[in-house]
């Protein structure tokens, strides 16, 4: 019986890698998933097993784990819950540091028996000297350590965490916002929380020198105090922005029954957050845009008043509206404002009191000078140019998106930002085709690469920026 | 001096449409995509005016609308607002029906000259004999008579008509829902409303036979007790949704600088709205969906319940507090039907309480199933299924949008759908790349072209679904 368990710390940068459970029939199955991201993302020592092959994707396969010769540190587990117990007995015997379940069916089902198993599994675990990640997860992501469980995510390291007990969440969040150029130190998925759970994983990431901003879905927490503690330490030392999942009575049925969490009173979740000053998000889709926010949006603003900035009439009336009702304020333009705007901005099809709109406003130097007019208004604290995507933008040969049309649009908004010392926000509103997409992506790309906060939307936008300043006052 | 103007029903079907200030060089001008678009969609009389050239994309250019050989009913005109006086006297001369304005720069700028030069506008209309639509606006949008005013657009007729004070928001209605099925009887851009109005329009839609479904972007109401009288009117035939722009102080300004409307109380708005049982929307994004809903919702759901299906833990945990924030119930689940759904559904990583989850769950016979006995369940009014994009579903040659596998489920909700006689609701989370677009693409083209509604998140279809069922109770 080994004296000490391993602390997470040491989970992050496994020399071998075991996948049980992997066969070359079931193209679709989450081990060989593993498996082949895992190769290509050139972790150096992945091995197959399974005793009915010799061969899968391409790897040697071992018949058990013992049969393995090199170093395993970590391993993945996608087999029947039945004969989980006797390979716990082999993790022990090879001496792993951890065992991650993707393998569900266990305290989440409401099956008493399963409930006894996951902890004669833990029992296992503390005997063994390993961890347990899960189970019913999809474990570690380790960019810098080549540890990958999808296929389709960025492979650069960042300084962004994502702790997670949904494993959709996890494989989703580097997937959709990779391209709005978020990066990762780890995202662990931990499920159940058996053994691994939110607040060790806290407390890990408050040290953690690769973790700048830590993001975490959460059904249910494990141990109050414990959590409290490991949030108070995290949030006084980097943002953390928490999508606590179990709302309502439906969303707490389906945590239940999704990891088994007993999810706690949301007025106390609430308030605790309020008072750690953790930033709340009220669904995935905020979580995210309050991480691109704290990531790209700096130096973060130092107060509510923002000025909207683009072409449209009817975008700039729902701009001023989804402003306000998220908690920004607009400051309304004194005259000699509005009329140095008038020098440059066309009388016709325009709107000068902020939102402030021009038909002129898609070319960098009408954006240019605009920018640095509103940059100098002392209750504008950050400025937002939205642009939206139509067919009429490609007419004629001309495309908005093109480098040529754009990267003096992208130019000028980097020199504004520095000149006026205000973040400058993006909102690029995505289209509904192919084409559009193309256009969409090419300018969203640009805007990443200078170092900008794209969001989706201006309500988007609204909402999470609300959110940071709420947070960088307190 | 006429006698009679015409009333806008006369305006939807010109025999012959001028365009006057379109020029070769311009290629980006608005009467350039105009006469553009009117040639992509046959419209079989168009006439480009510019005394300038002779020639302009390909067709004669007149110098004046006095030259013009053939019937000129309808008139767009994109000139600088110093010269519409004399051109209005040539409208008057060539006896057309309706000139719409492009040209903006009256009074929306706060300017007192541009302000009365409106009113000369008017006065000018009325001893000609024809109607003004805008000034500051994109104007008609026709399909069944080929009068379009942008590219990108269906231009197969259907049965939705959109008034809108903003052209911006009238350009991309059309385009952002084509790909969802909507599809338009009119299109009418009205911008600061000099002449036509919301009210008028309203009267004119309520029996407008080619309508079924009207939706409205309305900024400020010119005459209350005649927009009250025409929304009662309309309400009472067809469902009415509005979003209505300027609600905080921010958008009033905005709304104010846009189309010069004075915005109404928010109050009493909503009270109206209730009152008449008109829909209302919060942006332009529910504005879409509840149009979706109406019109592909069918038969509308005689409740607020509704039971969730699809594949991910997580999302169902985000559905089951999106749906009940939204105001949709989503009922639980006896024991009984658990059990029933057992028999089909895996224990592992499935949850059964409503929302429904099962790795299975995209297969046809197990969403046929599940629909199946979740459809017998009193309290379920409705039922959605939701389906989220990644890489990881094109893993191993397999792609979960390919015919192969997708038509198999898209006949199964149609068959569900029929012996539940209870609505199904698509809810597919659009992806972040371009791979991932085409799929989703795909996915939605063949569920839209099976009569279903397509909603880009649970949120989003909850919200709707929530609008449309009190109207219907209502």
């Amino acid at each position: 019986m080994k004296e000490k368990l391993p602390p997470v710390a040491e989970l992050f940068s496994p020399r071998g890698v075991a996948v049980v459970g992997t066969s070359p029939g079931d193209k679709y199955s989450f081990a060989n998933q593993v498996v082949e991201s895992l190769k290509e993302a050139g972790f150096p020592a992945i091995y197959p097993v399974n005793p009915k092959y010799t061969e899968v994707l391409g790897l040697p396969c071992y018949p058990s784990l013992r049969a393995i010769p090199g170093v395993v540190d970590h391993v993945v587990v996608s087999i029947p819950a039945e004969s989980v117990l006797a390979l716990l007995d082999d993790c022990a015997a090879k001496a792993v540091k951890s065992v991650h379940f993707f393998t569900a069916g266990f305290s989440e089902s409401g099956c008493a028996e399963r409930a006894e198993l996951e902890s004669a599994m833990l029992a296992k675990a503390k005997t063994g000297g390993f961890r347990i990640i899960g189970p019913n997860c999809v474990g570690l992501f380790v960019p810098s350590s080549r540890l990958v469980n999808s296929i389709g995510v960025p492979l650069e390291p960042g300084p962004i965490a994502f702790i997670s007990q949904s494993g959709g969440h996890a494989q989703n969040l580097p997937y959709y916002t990779g391209p709005r150029g978020l990066r990762f130190s780890k995202v662990v998925s931990y499920g159940n929380a058996l053994d691994v759970d939110e607040s060790e994983l806290l407390e890990y990431l408050a040290r953690d020198p690769e973790t700048q901003i830590v993001g975490a879905y959460i059904e249910g927490v494990k141990d109050g105090e414990r959590f409290l503690g490991a949030l108070e330490k995290t949030a006084a030392r980097k943002p953390v922005v928490i999508y606590k999942g179990g709302t309502t009575e439906a969303g707490k049925r389906a945590a239940h029954g999704h990891t088994a969490s007993l999810t706690s009173s949301v007025a106390v979740f609430d308030a605790v957050c309020r008072q750690l000053n953790a930033i709340q998000a009220d669904d995935m889709d905020e979580l995210i845009d309050v991480l691109v926010a704290l990531r790209f949006a700096g130096p973060l603003p130092r107060g509510n008043g923002v000025a909207v900035v683009g072409a449209g009439g009817g975008p700039s009336v729902l701009a001023g509206d989804g402003m306000e009702k998220a908690g920004l304020r607009l400051p309304n333009l004194l005259p000699d404002v509005q009329a140095e705007l008038r020098q440059f901005l066309p009388m016709a099809g325009a709107i000068f009191v902020n939102p402030v709109d021009a038909t002129n406003l898609v070319f960098s130097e009408a954006i240019s000078a605009t920018m640095h007019v509103l940059g100098k208004v002392s209750e504008v604290h950050m400025l937002i140019y939205h642009l939206g995507f139509h067919p009429i933008s490609r007419w004629g040969g001309g495309v908005l998106s093109s480098a040529a049309f754009l990267q003096p649009v992208v130019d000028a908004l980097v020199e504004s930002q520095r000149a006026t010392g205000k973040p400058i926000l993006l909102a690029l509103c995505p289209p509904p085709d192919l084409d559009g997409m193309k256009d969409f992506l090419a300018t969203q790309q640009a805007f990443v690469e200078a170092g900008f906060p794209v969001f989706y939307s201006l309500d988007g936008a609204a909402r999470a920026m609300a959110r940071v300043v709420a947070w960088n006052q307190a």
